[in-house]
């Protein structure tokens, strides 16, 4: 590994993130709280970065993976940065629990240990929907998007991009890395911008108009309510519904509508699968909760409201689902399996994979049946490569490997039931939030034990890295050092 | 497909499940019970067995397709006969029941819809588990040994062995496809009478030996009593766990020691797995029931009981694991899905598919951190081709999806809660035998819906034939006529 040149960006994005804080002292400031819990994490943030990213190293080479293992150590640092002022200002005062809240947001889960959130300051609520909105897009993206361009050579970030933005392949908008960043970023802001405008206009009041755009925009789920979006009026539900869904599609769509590429836009594939999905999924829902009580607007709406939610890996809930018919459990299982569109803020293992597996399955059967027929599989019109398709296949079984092997130690460790087990880890590989029994959407995570969290926060980080990044960490070969 | 050729194997398979009819009419007549159950069902096949059969086709080209839509036939063919004697007997009089039960009895599942087992007659009981048996090998690799050579090409042999014969690949024990088949039968038989003399010489009669044998031969779990193996002494719990383990084994290690290659036996990769996973799984839940209990000799034969039902996918059982701690519930699960040894009786994905899932998962991790190397995956210390691992994944892919659309049908259809779901569409993909929830080992699948038990069926005939057969049974390309 480069270790010099890993430091240099860690280094970098420290004072970053030293530098986002301003963000919630403002807040604290406004709302007469203290700002210690901001200030202290920043001067000891700023201190690192300096001290890492003093001295730019000669060489700037970065192997792929010298990008994975820097895309680990990177969320863990912010991580650890990040759980400072839940410490400091003691709303969550144990380490464990702290550093629990902000791995679930920065990996834009919004899994909470938080059991009454409306008795925390405000500057802490802000935080915690902030850091949905800086994981969102990537730590090192945002870092991408700020550094001057001669900083690091336009190969070496293709290899951080890759190991941070999620989905089978990554395109590039423009020809620069650090543009493409730019670009990104700046379609992610206006599409924050413009939720919260869509927000202020209804009931909510500033603050919670921009809490609730960060964690829709991020596809978090970190609410400033106990009962997350339940109280709010049907129009505030029903624009964080559809923002959630637009939030869950590739960033990429936007890029090609604001380019005057519209039949383009519509003709993707991926997004064709998306809106399919959410139709059918959102009717099996309100057929099954329509059976259970009436065929009315609220009906429709929770339904609609928790598909979004779901497939977007969001997690906010408008209605206690758990008392929903458990054909509906079946169906959002699915759904935060299948995760949002590849490109997009949301988690899951992301339809384009989903498209590509099931591809490859339904040729693998013709392929039985026609054994010296050339089948190809395409995608977006395009034929897929062999190592993309055994890539993609490869990284089912090891999500799957990592999914078994989380329920046994969870449920080892805490002895809970199945469902507890297997949801509470599900929807943390997923980057959910809620999940069913004892963590359901009115429940809270604090209640687990500390290995249990540890393992969780291993499961959120491994799940929006897409896996590798983490694993990569256990391989003795990513940290021998090279020049 | 060359539909002559089909049913003139159709025809042969009749006239020998007709003839296989006659060992229950023995055991009728032997204890006095009406043998019309019997002769009926044998006069039905020999009927369509010598209409189908009567002229053999000039034209016996066989494709792979032709392969997998006969086997699919045939499995559905025998059943449909097969279920007859439950049906003249009144034992099971709905169609739906009987059909399900016999699905269950040949592809070896052992799920019963019949709620007092020790009500029936033992005619009635004997055909139950001599399904098992017959289904265990496989009812075409029958016909293959009981063929003439000349019969049919050796080429065209292939093509139906490779269907029935579980695991990724089918080794040729001796040169001649019929050949292996009368090899395989020969150890089938020998270990089955070797489990007969274990039996008999403790408390069983020869009756129980005779049905417990076959069971466990075709790692069923039909039995005799209404609590399974429960009841019986210590040391035939033992000598059945350790026949189950046997029979999860590949049939060839057996061919191997028979023709003195001992080193290469002991060699073989997949058995040392195999040895390790029961041994950890064993330990797993000996631990566990222990802490909960005590740790006596009862505890330790249960756990190793309830591990060798598990992983070979016979579903008899000892003791109700359904009241042991959840952690058991979670390594019995991984075991059903983990299943026996390729070229085994046993169901379940296989020991050496879950090897060459996790190696080529393991190459995966390697090949990010080292893009350009070169790394094969080894499998009993030869390099797999891509094809072998391609299929192996895509194989996976298809499992899921059948495993996810049927636990949404199921849960639809029945409203049941999602471990009952789950268990009892996994248990019969599988080929296990008891669930979970309301299918677990003391409960019976009679309580479920008519619907219910044609998809549960669908997916014992699906995992028992390793998906293809069944799903290619859909497909319209295999269904056109070729000269």
């Amino acid at each position: 590994m480069n270790y010099r040149m890993v430091f240099y960006v860690l280094g970098r994005l420290m004072a970053a993130i030293g530098a986002l804080m301003a963000l919630p002292t403002v807040c604290a400031i406004f709302y007469r709280e203290s700002v210690l819990p901001f200030i202290i994490p920043m001067a000891v943030a700023f201190l690192f970065g300096i001290l890492l990213s003093f001295k730019k190293p000669k060489n700037n080479r970065f192997l792929a993976r010298d990008g994975f293992v820097g895309v680990g150590l990177s969320w863990i640092t912010v991580s650890l940065i990040g759980c400072l002022p839940y410490i400091i200002s003691g709303a969550i005062p144990s380490f464990a629990d702290a550093f629990f809240e902000t791995v679930s947001g920065f990996t834009t889960t919004g899994a909470s240990v938080i059991a009454d959130i409306e008795a925390q300051a405000k500057s802490i609520l802000f935080w915690r929907c902030f850091t949905h909105w800086i994981g969102g897009m990537g730590v090192l993206v945002f870092i991408l998007a700020i550094l001057p361009r001669s900083d690091i050579k336009n190969s070496n970030l293709m290899h951080l991009m890759k190991a941070e933005v999620p989905g089978p392949t990554v395109g590039k908008l423009v020809s620069k890395i650090a543009d493409t960043a730019r670009v990104l970023y700046g379609i992610y802001i206006a599409l924050t911008l413009l939720e919260f405008l869509f927000l202020v206009f209804g009931e909510m009041d500033v603050f919670e108009a921009i809490t609730h755009s960060f964690s829709t925009a991020g596809t978090g789920g970190f609410g400033v309510k106990n009962d997350s979006l339940a109280s709010y009026s049907a129009y505030s539900q029903y624009v964080v519904a559809v923002f959630m869904l637009l939030f869950g599609t590739n960033l990429n769509i936007f890029f090609l509508i604001i380019t005057g590429h519209f039949i383009r836009a519509v003709k993707s594939e991926e997004l064709r699968w998306y809106f399919c999905i959410v139709t059918a999924a959102v009717a099996g829902i309100f057929i099954s909760v329509g059976l259970q009580t009436a065929f009315t607007e609220g009906a429709f709406r929770h339904s609609f409201f928790q598909v979004a939610s779901i497939i977007s890996t969001t997690g906010f809930y408008s209605a206690d689902f758990e008392l929903w018919p458990v054909i509906t459990h079946v169906i959002i299982l699915i759904l935060m399996f299948c995760g949002g569109c590849a490109g997009s803020t949301a988690g899951g293992i992301k339809i384009s994979r989903i498209m590509l597996l099931l591809k490859n399955g339904k040729r693998e059967v013709r392929y039985i049946a026609h054994p010296r027929a050339m089948i190809s599989v395409k995608l977006e019109g395009k034929t897929v490569d062999h190592d993309t398709i055994r890539g993609t296949t490869s990284y089912i079984i090891v999500f799957i490997a990592l999914l078994v092997s989380s329920v046994l130690a969870v449920i080892a460790i805490e002895g809970c039931d199945l469902i507890t087990g297997f949801t509470s880890v599900s929807t943390c590989l997923n980057n959910v939030g809620p999940g069913l029994g004892e963590v359901g959407p009115t429940d809270s995570f604090g209640t687990l034990a500390n290995p249990t969290k540890l393992i969780l926060c291993f499961d959120m980080l491994a799940g929006r890295l897409e896996l590798f990044p983490m694993l990569m960490l256990f391989s003795p070969s990513a940290w021998k050092h090279h020049s």
